[in-house]
């Protein structure tokens, strides 16, 4: 079986170094636009061989889309023209609404997967992957129905496989539910960073003044602003939303501070206690 | 010697816990309005006994003040009234402007010395407090010169010994660097813990859905609001500023956001991008 990764980062990294441990005599060949990418990617053992798009498609059973994702936008259609005919592409992308959309209007839908692993750290590229990002995480699944049963059925099985755990949506209610719980975070912490850069013009001043709070808050900060300017660009309306909602509590909160309102200071806060029930469920997965 | 600790939660007990296995014949006594936390302190092993206040203050050496920071200015002037002639009293608040303000107003001024251990988990009480908490963290003490040398000495010697690296700046300085680097990163997740839970009414979604780039952004606001108010009430002016800062911010990147403004959208996650080698610099302590 030849699986093309394309976009050998930290997610297509990771997905084939799980994969390949399970099913060693799979082939892998890697698809991507940085030489340096497809070198390093062959030397710590992701992939079997690099070759371009056009090379790696036509001779795949599972063609595995792990590029940001407005290159999912611009690379599916053709992907699907040449796919195989008994063969399968999935993408992995942080985002569903704009990829499905594309892809129901391709007469080559059924062959066609839209995923998302709810996985991911805040580095990049080849050097980034490691096999246990995956096992343990969960899977979504959009539009299932769409895709072909065989397609359907390869990823399902691989996934499983490498310990993921499916969920299944619609590509509306993907994006809407990450807008909160996964894009919103990452723009905190864009923002928190800023924030604390620009009044800390001595860098100095916060390294010996942080403890861990700041640490772990605006650890997503570090993130890779070429794979998320695309994420919010295609899920903004979602995304306007949630900014909109939070920049609301901020600004509730700032009145009650400014009110000197400490009780209900107090029940504000705890009520985002109930989160810890929450992080609980979370951390036992 | 026997050194007082008044309010044995987190950061009272750790703080006992680390000193008195480097001083086995130290006396500690508990000083705690929850009579379940003295109990608790006890049975750990973090106090050798617990008294009421007004017996434990004649008789110590070191009192160490590691309640909420309105506790704090509550009790202060009543223990150095009743502070034997040779005593020290330390206070461990997260804001020292109010603090020291009070203090400067007391004859006995000099018998004090205005600390902030920069450390902590969201966690709190007796049973969160653990010996490894304090060692390697940072340790601000503001106003030195204030205090008598013998006091400053006592201090710093119990502070060096158990890992801490001290560092020296005025009350308003400390308010105005906390305010950016902790109380800020705080409001941040209890808004962004708010703003989920609000839009996610059924939690499962958020279990179902949450990876672990959301429960490190809203680990904080699993914190204690008994903790948190009186420090943003203290530290309110700081506090608004930072809280009015970071909504700007993320007005800005909202409306890039609105605008399709990719590009500047990059450009505004690529600045925030070297928090990384602040966090770096962070981490390597």
């Amino acid at each position: 079986m030849n699986i093309s990764i394309i976009g050998i980062g930290l997610l297509g990294g990771s997905f084939a170094l799980a994969v390949r441990e399970k099913y060693p005599k799979a082939r892998f060949i890697g698809v991507d636009a940085s030489q340096v990418h497809g070198q390093l990617a062959l030397a710590k053992g992701i992939i079997d061989e690099a070759m371009p798009l056009e090379q790696a498609v036509p001779i795949s059973d599972l063609v595995v889309l792990a590029t940001p994702v407005n290159t999912i936008l611009t690379l599916l259609p053709g992907i699907l023209n040449t796919l195989p005919e008994q063969a399968t592409v999935l993408d992995l992308g942080s985002t569903k609404e704009s990829i499905c959309t594309l892809a129901d209007a391709h007469p080559k839908r059924r062959q066609f997967v839209a995923a998302h692993p709810m996985a991911g750290t805040e580095n990049s590229g080849p050097g980034a992957a490691f096999r246990e990002l995956l096992p343990g995480k969960n899977l979504i699944i959009c539009d299932r129905e769409k895709s072909a049963p065989d397609s359907l059925k390869l990823v399902e099985a691989l996934f499983l496989d490498i310990g993921m755990k499916l969920f299944y949506m619609t590509p509306q209610e993907h994006d809407l539910h990450l807008a909160y719980v996964s894009h919103l975070s990452h723009i905190s912490a864009f923002a928190l960073g800023l924030t604390v850069l620009e009044k800390e013009k001595d860098e100095q001043a916060i390294f010996d003044m942080a403890s861990t709070g700041f640490s772990s808050t605006v650890r997503l900060a570090k993130s890779s602003p070429q794979m998320w300017a695309p994420i919010f660009d295609q899920n903004r309306e979602n995304v306007s939303q949630a900014l909109a909602d939070y920049i609301e509590f901020l600004q509730r909160f700032k009145t009650l501070i400014d009110d000197r309102d400490v009780s209900n200071s107090l029940d504000f806060m705890a009520r985002a206690n109930v989160i810890r029930r929450v992080l609980e469920g979370i951390e036992k997965r």
